[in-house]
């Protein structure tokens, strides 16, 4: 016997409930993967995301909330993501699987179906130092701020500011690696949407490690169809190295959409993947 | 606070939502099993299954969905059977863990609570090559077939056509066992249901291994009670053994059933099961 | 697209099905836990549970369901304590993590934010025999009894009876160690509410190992606030230890509140935590 469960949207119009809630969404992909250099060049590629999210607000109209996913990637099932938080005035207090503060508001975006590994080149210095088990978030009119701490971990500090002009977005980061390393990094995004077209692209250096690592995305929209394409560069002590691609991701309407993309990696390796991505 | 879901037929008849769902159905059960050569001839036995299915349709009429199952079997915990699939006029295209077309078209019913390995005998050549990450399965009229590889793996393909004919009907089977091992099987099924009795039987033949396997399996309704009787056979080389059980289930109402059976696996041991099942 | 599920008493009230159905509940928690003999003096502390619950009814009127946890401990994720039942005028039948009987029906209750370990000093006996894998229960008027067994397990039996008059309850248990161990042991609970004061006391004593453990627990309510406070004490072969400790649970509506205590843990730790429990 199944139960079903209605889209939010309808529900919510109809009832005033200001109780405790849990609800449940989801997303899921396939597809296949291509590396020329590869054993198998081509791989199939499956996934699956469930994300629970349980709320609720106290008698002083503060906000709390759990949220957590069940996932499937390739066939490797986890439990994870699970962040606790409150959230009032004051800004937003989580505790859990938080990420650092640079991560969560910096950050350029994905090409094609399975990102192609693009953008992580320019992010490898946000992503180094991604950890964290508090973070505290609050915007105030058009600046935000985040602040994240890795408590009895790696002890990473890391904090990012955002201001928002419009159509355009600026934003700082700062990382402290703690007890990870010896050193730091500062990041700096930008982006803007002119028309159709969406700029964004983000600039980090740790001079601890003399590393420099900055990347482009620019998307174009013209109907259900997006075209994106990405290039990013990864300096260590004068040795560089690249990732670029360009994707296609085509909207099938009612949560769906094809992607594709073709791009050449940070190793040197001609990558393509092409994919249905769903979200429920 | 408890979130309770209805029933799916209650909901789905007042509304008319063509949004992207996620549902949920479960099953659990519990019993004894006997097995007179075990170190503890009785067992408990328990499990629970919750089984997770997310929908949604394109613009375009095209349906897409994953579906997966968090699971408890006398303790061991899992989130698997994970499947992403597409479907449409084409038929249905599924990714992730779906064994094979000859499993999922061919093959007979089980006996009493857990089966008791009756119909694991007949199926011998069938469940040893149960393996796929790709399947596509289509029905054209009474015709329906289904071909599955799986693919950077043990390559196994297995492609599956069945027919029915009123209370009829027909399959066939074919498997290549790709890097799994040198060789192929083939499989029949063949059922009918004649009143109140249902008969089923099938039929693998692998010559590369000079094995054959069959199996019968006859049903008999009266009321709330069904009565089963199965008999399984295999022969590796001229060596045969064979398996026989009978099983009764008795349907309580309301999703729940008392299940019963006893008989001889093919190991040569008495074995017996009792328990309830429960559908959510 | 998210799905939001109603809470429970709206869609009860309103609809009279019958059918099978399944539900959802969750806890959720976050805080700081303090130990001045811990490495790390503060620790940080985030937990959620989502509870499952299947339930239907036969046609008969017996109830049956199934139940299980997805948590989060700090990282640590699992799908556990998963149990079947039948229930019906003869009480209730589970199979899966049960405990034991003397654990789900005697014991006192939890300081602070996370107990601060008080409690399980006086509960020593009863957790060190809290295994079994089949449970019954049931109630005879003001009359409670639990009988658990951990059958091809560590064969421990347990059971435990409860009586009831009004504001006052007295319980006591017996548990018999199996294979675990060779010996016994036996407890008593006594509990009480005078207006907004509730008073809890437990006994456990096995005399094949000589030793007695003790446990108090005193609760005041005034509005929202709730003041705890709790002693414990065991003795093994004359040799004593003992624990204690003060807590404030204040409610903030919507299903939250904010816990914190401070005490001396078994070891002579001073120990201490803050942190928000919400339920969903």
């Amino acid at each position: 016997m199944k139960k079903i469960l209605f889209a939010s949207t309808a529900l919510v119009a109809s009832a005033g409930f200001a109780a405790a809630e849990i609800s449940f969404s989801g997303e899921a992909g396939f597809g296949v993967v291509y590396n020329d250099t590869a054993a198998n060049e081509w791989s199939p590629d499956y996934y699956t995301t469930l994300s629970v999210s349980m709320t609720g607000e106290t008698d002083g109209g503060l906000s709390f909330g759990a949220d957590f996913d069940i996932t499937m990637d390739n066939g490797a099932t986890a439990v994870g993501d699970t962040e606790v938080h409150v959230e009032g005035g004051f800004g937003k207090l989580t505790v859990g699987a938080v990420g650092s503060a640079s991560d969560a508001k910096l950050g350029i975006g994905d090409i094609g179906y399975s990102g192609l590994g693009v953008d992580n080149v320019a992010e490898v210095l946000i992503d180094a130092a991604d950890s964290g088990n508090i973070m505290y978030s609050g915007s105030f009119g058009d600046f935000g701020v985040a602040m994240s701490y890795d408590m009895n971990g790696t002890e990473i500090f890391s904090i990012a500011a955002t201001y928002t002009m419009g159509d355009y977005d600026l934003g700082v980061g700062y990382d402290d690696w703690g007890n990870l390393a010896a050193g730091s990094a500062f990041h700096i995004k930008a982006g803007g949407n002119f028309g159709d077209v969406a700029l964004d692209a983000v600039f980090s250096r740790s001079s601890d490690i003399d590393t420099t690592a900055y990347g482009l995305n620019a998307a174009y929209t013209m109907g259900a169809a997006t075209i994106s394409a990405a290039y990013s560069n990864v300096d260590v002590g004068g040795a560089s190295a690249d990732a670029f691609g360009i994707g296609v991701s085509y909207d099938l309407g009612g949560g769906a959409s094809v992607n594709a993309g073709i791009g050449e990696n940070a190793a040197g390796a001609t990558v393509a993947d092409l994919g249905i991505i769903m979200t429920f």
